[in-house]
């Protein structure tokens, strides 16, 4: 007999008197301080993982966050004075990131279709722009001068077929991010000519992996691919950012990622950089991982109804709040995230229940048939995993319901 | 050999000079007025949606407008001087149906997850709410004696099943919407003892469709079952509203919906109702038929790259401003919406190209390799059928981009 898979254990919340803790405080009495649905990120818990990184990956390596993961200012201002640097993907993020007291030098800048005013914006930051096109060069440039500012930029690349045999799609083949590795040396003869100041390039190899393997042949081609490439950089490479991809569990059947192999792995991947290319750093950037679990949201049970035998609690928020846990974004089929009751964790009875939102559609749904402690009208439901791509990802004014509050604790 | 399927033929707008006209405005001469990328409805074109449904449909069938599929205030004012009523899915939605002067008899209130605060405001404004299970029943008999108001309530029904005999997956089974039908006498033996004001029956059967043979078969069971109901009402049944699920074509090879088999088979069952019950108003409410086809959404293309043999046209807005137009609301198998660029509708040359937005995800696709005219960085792309569950079905705040701006012309 094959059994379910569960979902992996639940335990960086605390359970006291069969109530959900976050940053010290009973789920209950929280859910008194924040008006509404809300979602919740853990302080301490951003710091620890901050810390397990640290241990087990070399400390040579520079540790940036993309911000793109959970841009909530008081999230960045935390993790700002923590990590290495920041990644932003648009002018608003790299509002709150220079707010948050970042020094621009470790700030930079991805995203596929920047606009004039976004790049006059970066250029007048300082910050370091990640040129995805060979129109972005040039608008640099010609911002760079208008202003009469250096730019600094790297640029951005789009993997050749080497990164294809790590068995995950994560580059190769036409893309609309960066530029493809086979016309990186044109443009830096072109970038060679222009007044940038060139900091390196920023190779991105997928996302939320959990396959220590994949991520260690992931990176160990980047970093060749960034080495082949700096044969024709106009000056030393400053900083090679490897991306990140280092994924969390969300459903039944996944299970953490193991650092260590990968931390282990990178010595050898310093080890062969210092070599080849002398004083530069090796940068990864991650948002999910760094931000993805210590982060919960949270809504009020209003109705319970049976409805042909089976059990619906419809709750006060729905995928207007969280709509990745509806699974209506990137998944093809639906998958529950983990979804608990937080002022009854264990609770009395159990049963088989599903979670719906307020919001008059099918897709509204936050927890299909999921056995649960037998919960009630008032009850707060919980979703786990919820402090990645959380609120910013999902269509808040959809039904013209009131919005979610976040809180950092 | 087979053709490959072709997206309907665009006819509403009309083009001049190559370029696409929105309200008699060169859509050219609107990008220049509005800021950044947004959304145009054509005024012309709703009053004419309403006049062809009148032109179709039986004259005492009431038209409700379901304001979730687009709750643009300056929108829902100009339907609401051409329909009978309006549906509304929250406070907020109720907020703007009023504002906009609609009397409160004809606006009904539906929703799983209505809030008790959502209940107090629908009970002090007069509207209809249809009850979707008996707390909300209890809720709002409470709330009338407490504000000294006699609450008018219609009850939702969640349909038996008959109603699976269409051949569509519009009802029976458990659901999270109203009441399960055969619960539906008990409800109604207890709402005979409570203090309000009972309207009748709301029997909703999908959405979506473009067969008029499934939605004739829906409409004449939701018909005969609110029929049935109505045996066990405490007063005469005053309106049955039976939904609507009135589909348009999105996608290559789907047609529009005909209307005039609908139209007269609803003679029939108006004679019925007639006979049945004498007095009743048959309702149809429809959302995405009323507003989808009149609305595009509008903007710049930022950079166009070829990746490895591929072309990509980068624009400003992406699944933030369009998640439907990327495939990410409730399709299994992304499929391109209709895209044009607007202001080269015909073009000179063609090519193959996809349409990606600013933001960095591979989820950020407008068009994926469609035949377009060859497009420059400025251009206008145009996503059609954006109408409806277009920008608040979007989620605005992801990577902090700017928004999108709505207007009617």
């Amino acid at each position: 007999m094959t059994k379910k898979p569960l979902h992996f254990e639940q335990t960086l919340f605390p359970v006291e008197d069969d109530c959900l803790q976050v940053g010290g405080i009973p789920l209950t009495r929280l859910a008194l301080r924040v008006e509404g649905s809300f979602y919740a990120y853990d302080r301490r818990l951003l710091t620890e993982r901050v810390a397990h990184l640290r241990r087990n990956l070399p400390g040579k390596v520079h540790l940036h966050y993309a911000m793109k993961a959970n841009p909530m200012p008081a999230v960045v201002q935390h993790l700002s004075s923590l990590v290495d640097g920041l990644d932003v993907a648009s002018a608003g993020e790299l509002k709150v990131a220079l707010d948050a007291g970042v020094v621009p030098e470790e700030i930079s800048f991805a995203g596929p279709g920047k606009t004039l005013r976004e790049l006059e914006s970066a250029v007048a930051a300082g910050i370091v722009i990640n040129l995805e096109s060979f129109r972005e060069m040039e608008a640099v440039s010609e911002i760079g001068h208008r202003f009469g500012i250096r730019p600094r930029a790297a640029v951005r690349v789009n993997p050749d077929f080497e990164l294809k045999s790590s068995g995950m799609k994560m580059g190769g083949g036409p893309k609309q991010f960066g530029v493809d590795a086979e016309q990186v040396p044109l443009m830096l003869q072109r970038l060679s000519k222009l007044d940038i100041e060139f900091r390196g390039f920023h190779i991105f190899s997928g996302s939320q992996n959990l396959n220590a393997q994949s991520i260690i042949e992931a990176q160990e081609n980047a970093v060749r691919l960034g080495i082949r490439l700096a044969a024709d950089a106009p000056v030393q490479v400053a900083t090679l950012n490897i991306g990140g991809g280092f994924g969390i569990p969300y459903f039944p059947g996944e299970t953490p990622l193991d650092l260590a192999p990968i931390g282990e792995r990178m010595e050898v991947l310093l080890d062969l950089l210092q070599n080849e290319l002398p004083g530069a750093n090796l940068v990864i950037e991650l948002g999910r991982y760094l931000v993805g679990e210590a982060g919960i949201y949270v809504t009020r049970i209003v109705d319970r109804k049976v409805s042909r035998g089976q059990v619906f609690l419809v709750t006060e928020g729905g995928l207007n709040h969280h709509l990745a846990a509806s699974g209506n974004f990137g998944q093809v089929i639906r998958k529950n995230y983990p979804v608990a009751v937080g002022n009854r964790m264990q609770g009395e009875e159990r049963e088989i229940a599903s979670v719906v939102g307020p919001l008059c559609t099918p897709l509204d749904i936050l927890a299909d048939k999921m056995d649960l402690p037998k919960a009630e009208i008032g009850d707060l439901v919980v979703v786990f995993q919820s402090g990645a791509y959380g609120l910013t990802a999902s269509p808040g004014a959809f039904l013209s319901h009131p919005g979610a509050t976040e809180v950092l604790v």
